[in-house]
């Protein structure tokens, strides 16, 4: 039975089909799909085959059974909660596949780093914030940035020792006296950001204004509006793109080199500033900017 | 092929069998899981068979390809970001499924709601943070508890409007002047809350301290350390159940009645003051606090 195939390894990962942040624009034109879908289900009723187990198998699309034989689960229900693409596969998103670099992860992530051989650096700062130790800082090129430490992820723990309520200090000291050939971090993913995913109108533009990295203005009816994107916020990503400390130049030259869709990653001012207020200026510039590897 | 089958429903879903929010405990229990697995790999590699294709199939567990098949990507650079579950589908993760309740769905979703034929009322007051409107109280029993709007829910258009920029009064104005029968929100699941599933330990404790709603300490080496709460946070939700405006008692009273794990939804203490600045007492008692129902 092709069910059994649905293996838990499938829910974890997104295909290129698919959207992860679907957006006000996804939204609609699923619910089009969905009304469409749902006509054409009605045409074909007659026609739909009973399987033993009183499952039935969608004729339209062919392939796939439809949601409710899919997890035994009620689709009316479900879409409250996923109006995108859940009830036809048929219709590919707005948005596209590269968002995946930018998704947050639920959950606690192991990573695994060593000391640079030569400079005995791992690349990393922190910060405490109310008892959490946060990555404040990630080196360009750094083994902190090959291991895939993000500005903002929270380390829950070092080498099996639970961080919770250290300060800077304590980590800084307890990361220097640690074993040069390999330290396991335990890390939750950058817990106060967030991720906003625009599509660019006929001009090329988003919907936003900001200064100094900071979104001060929304446009009305763009799509930053109708995606809820919100003022007193930070960029911190472009597409999964480190953006901390690059000019304001810089980050609209990433906006602009994106085809059809954006997604931003923003951190309240609030968390930012704390985050940031170490940082000079000549840390900000040796912040890690790399591209997000493709997956 | 059974590849086909892989719709891209499946990917919005998650089956019983799996954790939405693995937890530092589940980590350590996929890595075990892992390390076995490919002991056990390296046991079978020479039974294995190669399909025309070059992709091979995991004898250990008969049904499911391996992660490297299963999606033509390189299972390596998947596991930083995924330890949960991705190597084998043969672990029950620690945390159960009852999670999927307290999920924050990335993207916009649709509600449709109207008003009540006899008082007129929906059941929903909002704020405006940062030019978003958030719903701020959900009224016990009301359509709006009904339609499924939650506390912290961002509404980004009413009936086909933008409503960035609004403030409290011109959003009530307009739900007031809405047509009574069907009222169409647009909205964006929950953006300032997060959540943490936490397990419980032998004395039933899961290792927090808070106070009128707010969390004040972590126990060290608890399961919250492990998992990286964060004081200076709200309690918003236990497993999906919204406690905003219960007493501390009662807080207790819900995570006791849980069995081994709880995914406590939290909101930082900064947009917590300002969403229930203007909830009196009154407010708060008939806020609605019903248990999710079952999906």
């Amino acid at each position: 039975m092709v069910l059994a195939t649905s293996s838990p390894v499938t829910n974890h990962i997104s295909p290129a089909s698919m959207s992860l942040y679907p957006t006000l624009e996804d939204m609609e034109v699923s619910h089009m799909a969905a009304t469409q879908h749902a006509a054409e289900q009605k045409l074909t009723q007659n026609a739909i085959t009973a399987a033993g187990s009183g499952q039935t198998m969608d004729i339209v699309s062919g392939l796939y059974p439809t949601l409710d034989e899919w997890m035994g689960m009620d689709s009316k229900a479900l879409q409250v909660y996923q109006p995108l693409n859940s009830t036809t596969g048929a219709i590919a998103p707005v948005t596209g596949s590269h968002q995946s670099h930018a998704e947050i992860k639920q959950g606690v992530r192991q990573v695994i780093g060593c000391k640079d051989p030569g400079s005995g650096k791992i690349g990393l700062s922190v910060e405490s914030i109310s008892k959490g130790v946060f990555v404040s800082y990630v080196e360009s090129d750094s083994i902190a940035a090959k291991a895939g430490l993000r500005f903002g992820d929270q380390i829950v723990q070092i080498n099996g020792e639970s961080v919770a309520g250290w300060n800077k200090k304590k980590t800084i000291e307890f990361l220097k006296k640690a074993d040069a050939s390999q330290i396991r971090f335990a890390v939750r993913d950058r817990p106060f950001e967030r991720t906003i995913t625009c599509v660019k109108d006929s001009h090329g533009h988003i919907g936003f204004q900001f200064k100094k990295g900071k979104i001060n203005a929304i446009v009305k009816d763009s799509s930053a509006a109708r995606n809820g994107m919100l003022t007193d916020h930070f960029i911190t990503e472009i597409d999964g793109q480190n953006v901390v400390g690059m000019s304001d130049d810089k980050i609209l030259k990433v906006i602009k080199s994106k085809e059809r869709t954006v997604t931003v990653t923003v951190m309240p001012e609030f968390v930012y500033d704390h985050m940031v207020k170490h940082l000079g200026k000549s840390l900000k510039k040796h912040m890690d900017h790399s591209e997000p590897t493709e997956l």
